[in-house]
Formats: structure tokens, sequence, C-alpha cells
């Protein structure tokens, strides 16, 4: 167990803060079983529960936690009435979702069923989107009126300190970055890509346009690599100059390669009593690293306080109170 | 296929009918998959679609198809909200819920998913349901405030044409049975129970109560028997000597036994050109009987008429019209 102090700033200067997070948002319903049912069989479940899901929406969920922090939802999603259980959540944990597009031909909203079957400790996945993905048109109208009204709220004319994109939908994706790169205020904000899946095509161009990248594990084995720094730096000519690079890494912890500096660094991941709940991990990593940078957080500090964050929360169900139990001791 | 003419009463004088059923709702959802996915790997769904099942409210979609006929559902059911999608269904098909009890602190409707798999015709089924059971002492307060409110509305002093039973919560549904007997409407009703799981304790108790015994194949089966005709007779000395005991056999049709005149009738199953899906056949078959057992057909009529319904809901998905197709030709 850890016995060192907290990495959080005690009594700092909160800057304040304002994200817009642009993803897709899941209803999660997970399926828990004694054992993975036989194809055609009859199984009753112990135990079935609801979340949202979805990286960029996980990520907002955490960084909501933070004082003076508003977290910004963006995402095509179903009809108002189909999302009526995301809406829900988002509502609950203080996110907007004003700058969501909806569907209302779309009666069913993005759906994972995730079995969890006790005695292998197995995650069988089935999951369902049929829904259009956001178009740049549909982005540019909401992220207008989005300005229109954040500007001068918080923080002078910035609308938003950071803004965060899952590495999806390259096409558009990459239109919407460059939109934003033709506003007066784009270089007092940061732009961030998180990069997942390994199989999605055209990542490159993303990462091209991105101040800080996050790449999964998951995505540097589906390209081949098996360490973290080594990935890193064959990623690093694909990014900006100035970029800043993570890299996640399980229990092993995470990496950052600076792109400006040419400096590695890592950081292991927190020891925690137990491993309760992985979910979410990763995006609770990138709220760690957006709050840190926004913070005037070093590189180095920055890494250490999201591996911390993301620490705490693989020792609880769920995100509730995580950033609230940074100020603990295990 | 059929060329027979339809054995629906064209003409004849339609008796108003009101049946209220008493069992339980659960939302269906159905992943189409192309293949069962393997433990703890990642499948997409073709298509998800979610539909209210329980076989009480299944029977009651077809009867509410007749003309003059109102259905009443009976169950213990999650909170309001949670049961917004089950409320909205039943509603939709002009199904009354006022008799059902709502548990404000269940947060989850019972539930099914049923994976479909493409590849080999599967269906791999996890269900839950975490809400308690119908009381008598609930039952008794919703069945008087209904009789109350549906004496004189169609028949004289009559609240229920036929009230239906799943064959669950056996030691509460007996008491229920006996309440009705007690009334003294109780000779001008009918009384019937569906006996689907074999595995459920103490079913003899419902069965010596009822007018009318719904059995299906998988009952027989469990039970240790292959054959409708040697079933029923065996299970006749269980049941009242008027009663009438039905069992259907899947793509071989369906058999009654009279226990008054020791009669065993068959029917084959209607040749259809092809079957869609089954979902919901038996529900079907016992709307059939019921509806021709208050509209004065035969013991035979009826079989045959419930036989044709259950063929024809097979051709199709989904119960929507059924009852409208029995005036046509295949």
């Amino acid at each position: 167990m850890s016995q060192e102090k907290s990495t959080i700033p005690g009594n700092h200067q909160q800057v304040p803060l304002k994200v817009l997070a642009i993803g897709s948002a899941y209803e999660d319903t997970i399926l828990y079983v004694d054992k993975f049912p036989p194809e055609d069989g009859k199984q009753r479940a112990q135990r079935v529960e609801k979340r949202r899901g979805g990286n960029a929406g996980n990520t907002l969920t955490v960084l909501s936690q933070f004082p003076l922090t508003q977290g910004y939802f963006m995402a095509s999603m179903a009809s108002k009435d189909a999302s009526a259980f995301l809406l829900h959540d988002f509502e609950t944990h203080n996110i907007k979702t004003s700058t969501c597009i909806f569907r209302s031909n779309a009666e069913l909203a993005p759906v994972a069923y995730i079995i969890y079957a006790d005695n292998t400790s197995s995650r069988t996945i089935i999951n369902y989107n049929s829904i259009d993905e956001l178009t740049f048109e549909e982005f540019k109208r909401k992220f207008e009126a989005a300005c229109v009204e954040e500007v001068d709220t918080l923080n002078n004319d910035l609308p938003f300190n950071w803004i965060h994109f899952e590495g999806r939908n390259v096409v558009e994706v990459a239109k919407m970055i460059d939109y934003i790169g033709t506003k007066v205020w784009r270089p007092r904000t940061k732009i961030s890509v998180e990069l997942e899946k390994p199989y999605r095509r055209g990542l490159e161009t993303l990462m091209s346009r991105a101040d800080v990248v996050f790449f999964s594990k998951v995505f540097a084995e589906g390209k081949g690599y098996n360490h973290a720094g080594d990935f890193l730096q064959i990623m690093s000519p694909h990014c900006k100059n100035t970029a800043l690079l993570f890299c996640t890494w399980g229990s092993s912890g995470a990496m950052c390669y600076n792109n400006q500096t040419r400096k590695l660094s890592t950081e292991p991941a927190l020891p925690i009593p137990s491993v309760v709940d992985t979910v979410g991990a990763g995006d609770t990593f990138t709220a760690g690293v957006i709050y840190g940078l926004t913070q005037g957080m070093t590189t180095e500090g920055c890494l250490k306080f999201a591996c911390e964050l993301a620490g705490r929360k693989c020792a609880q169900v769920g995100f509730d109170c995580v950033v609230e139990k940074m100020s603990k001791l295990f």
C-alpha cells in the first residue's frame, strides 16, 4: 500500500476550467452471472446493472469532480426519449449536454451488453450502435452556439480551456480540429485526442493535429508493440513537434513522451489494496492529465497525478468521489 | 398450405368479454448476432430489438384484438419510472394496467436478454427478476377496486368473464383463486391456469382449482412424457372433474382432454408457408381457447380455432393483426 502523501496540490489557486469532450455515449448493461451461458442455454443473472459508458463521457465524469470545472459533452445521440437514461446520468454528474445532437428517428441509444462471469472473471461484450456519426456541419453549429453562450462566463473570451476528442469518425473530426484552428483563441486552448481502437483507419490524421495524444495499451499492442516507451517513440514523428504523448499500460503504470524535449517519463501504477473495477481507468487517467496540465503541473507531475487518480479509480466501483479520495492515504 | 376456410365464426353475435390476466411482465431485449460470441469475446450485434415479454401479457395482447374485448393485466411491477416501457406497450395494445402493483424501490423491471445467433438459430437467454411476487393481500385490494369499477360497465354484475393465472407464486395464487371462489358470480366466470415450467413446486395445488388448465410441451417433457395425450390423461386426476385440459405440442399441434366426458381431442398444427417467429405461440393458443370458449364454441371448435390462431402467429413476427388474419386464407 502507498504510504506517500497524495500528489494533489493542496491549497493551490484553482484555475477555472471548461472542458468540451466529443465522443459517443453508451448505455452499458452489465449482466452478472455465475458462469457464462452455453449457446442455446438459459441462465439467471445474479444482478443486472445499468451504467453510462463511453470514454469521453467517463473523462468528463471525473473532471466534473474538480472544483470550478464545467464539462460539456458533445455527441450524436438517439432521440431525446431514447436518450433519457444517458441525459439523466449526465445531468446527475453536472455535465452539460446542450452541445449534443439528437436524431429524432433513432429509437435506441447506443448499447453495450456486458456479461460478467463470476467463475472465470470473463467479460463478454455485445454492442450495437446505429446512430449516424456527428458531421462537421453539426459540430460547427453546436460549437458556435456554445461559444456564444460560454464566452465571458468564466474565462474572458475563451469558450473552452480544453477540447478533447475520441479517436473515431476521423474525416469529420479532422475538419472539426481544423475549424477550431481558425479561432483567435486557439493558442490558449489545448486539443487532445484519445486513441483506443487500433483497427480504425486514418488515425494519424488526428495524431498530427492534437496538442496531447492519449494512447491505450490495446492500441499499442494492436500495432505490434509490447512496451509503451518504444511505442511512443515510434509514434512521435506522426505527432506535432510540440505534442505530449501518453500511453497507459494497465498494472505497469503509464509513460509520457515529450516531443519537444524528446524526454520519456515513466510512472508506475499506484499500489492499491485490491483491484475492484478497471472499467474507465484509462478515461480517468485522461482526466488526470487534462486537469494537471491546465493547473500548471509539470509533465512528470501530471503523469504521477494521473496515475494516482487512475489507481484510486481501480480500487472502487465506478467514479464517484474518486477525486475527493486523492487527498487521502490508502 | 391450408386452403380450408378459416374457423373464425363469421357474423356470429359477439359476446362482450373482460379478461383479467395475472402474471409477470418482462422487458425482452433481443440481440441479433451473426454467431454466438465466445466467452470473453467482443461482438457487434446486427440489430437490437426491445419487446414486452411475459406469458399472461402476451395472451392479453392477442385477446385485445377481438371486438368488444377488454384485457386487464395484474402483476407486481418495478417502480412506475422503471416500468415506463412496459406500461407504454400495454397502453398501445389497449390493455388496462390499473390492476398492477408498483414497487417504488425497484429500479429495474424484470428483464430477459435473448441472444439470437444467425448461424445456428440458437437462442441464449439471460434473465433477471428482483421484484417481489404479488401477495394475496395486494391481489385482494386491487381486485376489489377493479370489481367496483368494472361491475355494470359491460356485463351486468360480472366484473370479469375470465380470470387467467400464470402458474407461479403458487401459495399466493391458490389463495387468490379461493378468494374468487367466495364471490356470488364465481359460477359465471372461468378461471384458467397456465403451466409452463416443470420444475416449479406445488403446481398441483393450482391445477385442482382451475376450470381450464394449459400445459406446455416443455412442461410435459419435463415430467417425462413425450406424447400430449398420455400426459393429459395422467394429469387429469389432479384437475377438477369438470376441467378442460389443453396441451400444445409445437409443430404437432395440440390436444384437449375433457375431464367430464373423458374425451381426448387432437388438432394438427396449421400448415403455414414458413415459420417466422414462434415466441408467444403458446400464449396465442391460450388466447384462442379463452376467446372460443366464451363465444360458445364446442371444445373441438375451440381447439381448432386456437391451433389456427397460434399457427398464424408463427407465420409472422410479433402479434400485430394476427386475429384479423383469421378471416383470410393462406
